[in-house]
């Protein structure tokens, strides 16, 4: 049996209780290093197998070897197990075998740093959304740049992961340059959330211009508001359109 | 204290640690009828109050009143907080008074559809994606069809939110029309994942034009690929990109 778990931002209280479970149940925790450092407080006597980035198919190839072979294996993922996550090299890796030789296969659902970020914010997810990585590793920079820019052509609310890494400093102010040439106005109401679920959480709102000079790296999550997104103190609001001007 | 709290899809199973005891410590239950009759079965012994859809702002008022009143308020939603949730009309009834004579006020999130559903067809999500609801009751249909027709610009995964109901029987046809008018081939990869997490539940794969005559309904969740979305048997996955050929 092989289960891809998402664990949510990594605490206990932020996994659901079916991810819980299926940890708990486990022979083998399988996962990205730093991931694995989160459920190993938790589930100090297991057995672990981990790989760094970039070794996502040798760790994948491994887990379904292990799983075939009988034992009951979990595969962390921070945040949801779809979201940017293992699921999908996991049924690749599978392919058409799936439905055939393939273990019993489960992916568990967890909530995603848009989610848990935007709790953070205030409700800056209260419409349409996009959600776009800035990692060009895996994807040409040409494709984000256009999904940037569709994104401004629709008006969503834009939720950018992996918006930084020391190898990619200024990845965070190139897509910001990107929204201005699009026609983004400057001061648009924007934020981050920082350390989401994890020592030293923070939030911070601001502009669209002071976003594009902000030091984001990869344990940023970053909200760009739509044309309606408002700032209230410290947090960030996009209606939804219930009401206008109801006051209380 | 009022604390809006994410449920996921609606069994114990699918929430966070931290939403089941925010509901188990709270003195009154509030939300949507449907939502509050899942977590009913789990509290039978709490205080309720409930009311129907378009009622919204009175249920909101109604709990932040409580609030300051001195009672826990645990407000549900389904799936996230944020979401198309209640965090964001809450925040926005508080408004500026938020930071000063508001109760005290948690948002918790949960594993929205867009997740709880792809798990359930494979992964559909691993690459960047549009969340979008079809529901014209308080957005302008105009804008709908605008985001639809970006979402085909920027090739992203789309994930649609209440794609038909009885009022609305046609509007997810109406969606599909605009994709293809805006160049979507007709063949693209699509699935709907149906009672997510509750009896009943299922999944389907299918093309987009498969997609255009399918009886949906405000129980079910529609994902429509990307250009790279490919089908292994009954599920879909987005590949990430980690490799092209590996078979194993």
């Amino acid at each position: 049996m092989l289960t891809i778990v998402g664990i949510g931002p990594g605490k206990k209280e932020g996994m659901t209780l079916e991810a819980y479970q299926a940890l708990e149940q486990s022979d083998c925790i399988v996962g990205y290093t730093v991931y694995v450092e989160l459920v190993r407080e938790l589930f100090p006597d297991k057995e672990y197998y981990t790989t760094p980035m970039t070794k996502e198919v040798e760790r994948c190839q491994w887990a379904i070897a292990q799983a075939r072979a009988g034992l009951n294996i979990a595969m962390v993922c921070s945040g949801d197990s779809g979201v940017y996550g293992m699921a999908g090299l996991i049924c690749e890796l599978a392919g058409d075998a799936m439905a055939k030789d393939m273990p019993e296969l489960a992916i568990l659902p967890g909530v995603t740093a848009a989610c848990s970020g935007a709790a953070i914010l205030g409700a800056p997810l209260t419409h349409d959304f996009a959600v776009i990585s800035l990692s060009d590793r895996l994807t040409p920079w040409e494709t984000i740049k256009r999904r940037l820019q569709a994104a401004v052509m629709g008006d969503f609310v834009i939720c950018l992961y992996n918006p930084a890494s020391k190898g990619r400093p200024d990845y965070l102010q190139k897509a910001c340059d990107i929204l201005l040439e699009a026609g983004m106005a400057d001061d648009r109401v924007c934020g981050v959330a920082r350390h989401i679920g994890r020592e030293g959480q923070s939030r911070e709102v601001m502009t669209l211009r002071q976003l594009h000079d902000f030091p984001a790296d990869m344990f940023t999550t970053v909200y760009i508001g739509n044309s309606m997104t408002r700032r209230y103190g410290d947090r960030m609001v996009t209606p939804r359109g219930y009401q206008k001007d109801v006051k209380i």
